[in-house]
């Protein structure tokens, strides 16, 4: 089990008593809405109303306080006024209660003051292992148990359908909406849960526990943000290991999206890139809109995962089936031609049919009753395809043909368990509950029946980066007592843990420099060492191509002059370097701090490509070598380290291996580190390896006396 | 009027008589099914059904030949077998009828007799001055006057619904689609056509049509590809001036969908991204998925286009508002704040409502009934926004309330009649008929109402780049009577219209060299020049950085030797050209003749760029200055000509003015160039021009005894 999983999540999710404080018999309150569910949809527990008002309530005895209870309470639910809610939940702390919901608003979402008291609820959580859910939240239900500790209006009108997808949302109003969509197309869920202002309880904890529970197959969660990195990742872990595919959406994507979240949750967002990368390094599937996100997760909850990349398209429309080539092409599929056997069988069956893949059955489907199944099985027994899509353009509405439609593709789907096969056609009510009752998923879009194959072919395909690489970057005290690192302190560091450097030594006389510029060999580098001075170039601090001792002497002269009159600065020595000629790519390797998920090691093509292009591609860190060479194949720019214009290759082997190095380095000594920037690093022709020829540590601000 | 108007589509689209030649008293039969429904749908001119077993049907005087016909027929409709087409089509023809519809199959699509057949009704139809839609097709209907030509069973259940929406496919299928899915959605049209094998009128032709047909404001096209694009640029340019937008999905994008494109409709298919660029030049949208082009369709058939990318978002959900923000953002849009009375205003209403752009309602707009109608009055009477986006959860499906939610937005929007604004929300049947009987446009997903919003703006905006810059580059006969030409000749062209070359001479003796470098002077750069030779580096035909006259001398010797020693390399002489030393950027200029729209300018940097990043930007020729330097901006790496780490800016005026001229060049001699590559361009430093460095002109193969 996992370190993170809160105590009394199960409490929450699946209690044997539960007190409504607050509880009222009017179904149309707050406090009578729970009451309401607990009792129609069949929760097989105990009841506990608690109002002072009542001796009865529902034919149920009611308690005046949750204190005159005296069975076990495994769950409370709090919907009294906000003015009330400190109190009653110290109550519950003392009673014993292992969990709780506050339905209540008026927290750290609208001022100082709520926010104050939240804090408060917090700590008296974590002091009495109690586990609450909200303030400011909607609730949460679990359709198999019964379980309804929500006010939410979504399901006032009828029990919820039961699926195997679990549900967890930062948002009410956003669940309810996807509760409410999914409702129409005849989609249910496991759990429900909206986790409010997650004084306690956050989408983490939830998702870790849909992860561990057997009645969840699918978990489904909208993110806003996250205080903490570490624990989301463990959650997806846990899905990821127990087979359950996680999709995600997550908005807060561009800036003004950031700014109105910030002032939606009040919670820490952090680079939506990051997130972007933990999602994919864990196999997490990100949604783009609600309608994607949606399609994804039902069919995920039903669909098998195709085993490779080959889809097979069947199309009543030519058009449709182009669109549909596109589409697939676009996303990554391939779709291979149709064997020359099974091409000359279609032939026979429809000589006017398409039998190229996309295959073209033409309208003809309508008037030739076996015309649909002979030619999917033609197809598909020949192995050659991992997904079918299968266009029957407005079908789904002819309810009188519809019957043999629905019967042919569950006779296909239990021939071919290992295909995923997605069903694109128009529906109305009527349809979606016969696809629905027949156990086959449909998708009235084709575009949107793209995105789903891909997503299934994510989940596939999704190999997570196990790093295996140990390297020992832990050493002791490796920064010394500095607070910024000169260049030639930052590679000084690099190179104590063999990664390669170019060939240099620090002159702290004319002497000696002359000396090391002799032993080195002509012609030298010459860059002018203080560790206030970080951008040297602008400085005039570098000088390349020094051909004698003559020109060493003049320029060292120089450069510590520019230093000493520079106010502040401090002059380190004047570093003599070896001169690089061999031919060579640049590039540039990073790391930077996430404030939610710490050390993220990133990696571009020098100059133009980073700056103007933005060409990188980054990771939370650690990665194996072979993930790192991923990234390098991830950039726009990456031909250029190939055989690009009949060049030789570069050594990608090495650079794969540097930034794997680099990765566990920044984890090594991320407490200490905020930045790094090895700009460049000279990458040589295959098998001549890689030198990094600058680089630049910023650290952490360090007390004085440490 | 368009000099490409087809003379009879007015009888096709809005005939006065109508024979139906293999007309069936039964309404499922195909020529049964037109007669049904000219009679049941309200058609008000004259039926002449053609059939020489009846001489009655359904109460109307049945003949037994075309022929026997003696009133005007101004639209025959040919439902008679293959081998019975040719036969009847002749008889029309003779019988001077206006416009004929062939809903037969077997031509073209199916095998060389079929096409053989086709042409033939292609060249009667021209001698004949018929107009023909078809074979292989559906057919059309105009529902305001009754006119039905088809016999798709889409329209079998009921009249179809009329509007300003013209839709012309490429595809039945395709079309019958979308007929089903836009019925379900209370969107009619106000004609619907098919092309068909288009054997005489094409998807040009009814666009062209529909743009000068006035029940029609927005024409809708399916475009799978085209054999004139002229023609087609045509109709959209008469759409345009009548201020009709043109929303296009046109299928075929990837190399796959192309593959299955050519398969399916044996037409010519042509670039993809020439057809995108034309799109773009000529104001039409272009759908990405059929739920995109059918939001926008029907979007931009109701809504207005706003002033400006400024869009107000409300919503009742803080995470949708978040979403509709990012993805606002990523098309373009701004989302200014609130202004701060606003803001206030909004706070007096509500206190926890979220009053920053994306402005959060909260649930409560559900208890206070005139907080939809406070909040958006104002904020739209701030005049600050162009669009407003209204997400309202699923309030489409609570038809209790919703009566009043809709007479407050159909309030907002005769009080705001110039701000586009789209309703957003879960419907459900009877929902969409309220919000279609109100007026008011609806979309289910917030995701594509972005879309919506982003489409609404692009006619907003778009202003056609009218090219008044005149060269005069159509001098005869400028390529002489060769057969390819050298840089030197390329070039030499260029020069006489004024374009600025490198400064140099072609030098046929040694003493000519050493006399044009002393000319130019040192150091020179050296090439050699053969017509048969086009890459002259890979045979190490240049020489940079000549410093004397012996080096030329030595240089053009070798030079000389080389080409003489190539089996069948004729040798030209040897290009003197002065070295360029100024700090420049060097960029290709390029044209390329597309098989459908002919002479296509394009331009990006040079190297890496265009190979490997493929950072190309391409227009149809000719542009104007303008458009020039909107090419340029539109590259990713432009910030390389702008004040890129603070260099000073690059000659972008001069570059722009060279790319138009270039366009001007490519079309005056279009007829002789297959393609051009200026390569390098070198563009310097602002004020200071640009110079062709080096170029390629490929010409057309000629007769040799020209």
């Amino acid at each position: 089990m996992n370190k993170y999983l809160k105590p009394h999540l199960r409490a929450l999710f699946d209690p044997e008593g539960i007190a409504i404080i607050g509880a009222s018999p009017d179904h149309k309150k707050i406090g009578g809405r729970p009451l309401s569910y607990l009792q129609r949809y069949g929760f097989e527990g105990v009841i506990y109303p608690i109002n002072p008002k009542y001796e009865e309530m529902n034919g149920l005895k009611c308690y005046p306080d949750i204190k005159m209870v005296e069975e076990q309470v495994d769950l409370a639910i709090i919907a009294v006024p906000k003015t009330a809610v400190l109190e009653t939940f110290k109550k519950c702390a003392e009673r014993k209660v292992r969990s709780v919901v506050i339905f209540s608003a008026g927290f750290a979402e609208v001022d100082e003051e709520g926010k104050k008291l939240q804090e408060q609820i917090s700590l008296i959580a974590k002091q009495n292992n109690v586990n609450v859910l909200g303030p400011n939240c909607l609730g949460m239900f679990n359709v198999r148990k019964g379980v309804y500790g929500t006010f939410s209006t979504i399901i006032e009108n009828e029990k919820p359908l039961q699926s195997n997808i679990g549900f967890v949302s930062q948002s009410g109003a956003f669940g309810s909406h996807v509760f409410t969509l999914a409702r129409q197309r005849n989609i249910g869920f496991s759990s429900f849960v909206a986790t409010g202002n997650e004084s306690d309880v956050d989408v983490a904890d939830c998702i870790e526990y849909l992860a561990q529970d057997p009645s969840t197959d699918v978990i489904a969660c909208y993110i806003e943000g996250t205080k903490d990195g570490e624990k989301l990742i463990d959650a997806f872990r846990t899905a990821r290991k127990n087979n359950k595919p996680v999709i995600a959406l997550k908005v807060g994507r561009t800036n003004v999206g950031k700014k109105a979240a910030l002032s939606h949750t009040g919670s820490l967002v952090g680079s939506d890139e990051v997130f972007d990368t933990v999602f994919k390094q864990n196999g997490v599937y990100r949604a783009e809109t609600i309608e994607e996100f949606l399609d994804v997760v039902y069919a995920t909850s039903k669909l098998p995962f195709p085993k490779d990349n080959n889809a097979a398209v069947f199309t009543i429309s030519g058009g449709v089936g182009i669109m549909l080539a596109d589409q697939l092409a676009v996303n990554g599929f391939t779709l291979p031609e149709t064997p020359d056997d099974v091409k000359k069988k279609l032939r026979k069956i429809l000589p006017i049919a398409g039998v190229q893949n996309p295959i073209d059955t033409t309208a003809q489907i309508s008037y030739i009753p076996t015309l649909l199944e002979d030619f999917m099985d033609s197809v598909l027994s020949s192995g050659q395809y991992g997904s079918a899509l299968v266009f029957l353009g407005f079908a789904g509405l002819k309810l009188d043909s519809l019957k043999a439609r629905i019967e042919t593709l569950v006779k296909l789907k239990e021939r071919y368990p290992e295909i995923p096969q997605i069903v694109v056609t128009i529906t109305n009510e009527t349809s979606r509950q016969m696809f629905s009752d027949a156990g086959l998923i449909v998708i009235d879009d084709p575009s949107r029946a793209v995105k789903v194959a891909k997503a299934l072919q994510y989940f596939g395909q999704g190999e997570i980066d196990e790093v295996h690489d140990i390297y020992d970057f832990s050493k002791e005290d490796v920064f010394g007592h500095s607070q910024a690192l000169t260049e030639y302190g930052s590679k000084n560091i690099l190179k104590q843990f063999g990664i390669p450097i170019t060939q240099e030594k620090l002159a702290v006389t004319p002497q000696q420099a002359i000396q090391y510029a002799n032993e080195i060999g002509y012609p030298v580098v010459l860059k002018g060492m203080s560790p206030q001075i970080l951008h040297k170039t602008d400085k005039g601090l570098v000088f390349l191509n020094l051909k004698d001792s003559e020109e060493v002497l003049e320029k060292y002269h120089l450069l510590k002059s520019i230093i000493e009159s520079t106010e502040g600065a401090e002059f380190e020595g004047v570093l003599v370097q070896e001169l690089l000629k061999e031919d060579s790519v640049e590039m540039v390797i990073g790391s930077k701090k996430d404030p939610i998920f710490g050390q993220i090691v990133m990696v571009g093509l020098g100059g133009i490509y980073i700056e103007v292009l933005k060409d990188v591609a980054m990771r939370k860190a650690p990665v194996s070598v072979n993930e790192a060479k991923n990234m390098i194949y991830e950039l726009k720019a990456s031909p250029i380290l190939q055989s690009y214009r009949g060049k030789p290759p570069y050594d990608i082997e090495k650079l794969s291996l540097l930034i794997s190095q680099f990765s566990h380095f920044i984890i090594a000594q991320g407490e200490k580190l905020v930045e790094v920037d090895l700009n460049p690093v000279m990458v040589f022709a295959k098998g001549k390896g890689i030198k990094v020829a600058d680089g630049l540590m910023t650290l952490e601000k360090r007390m004085i006396h440490s």
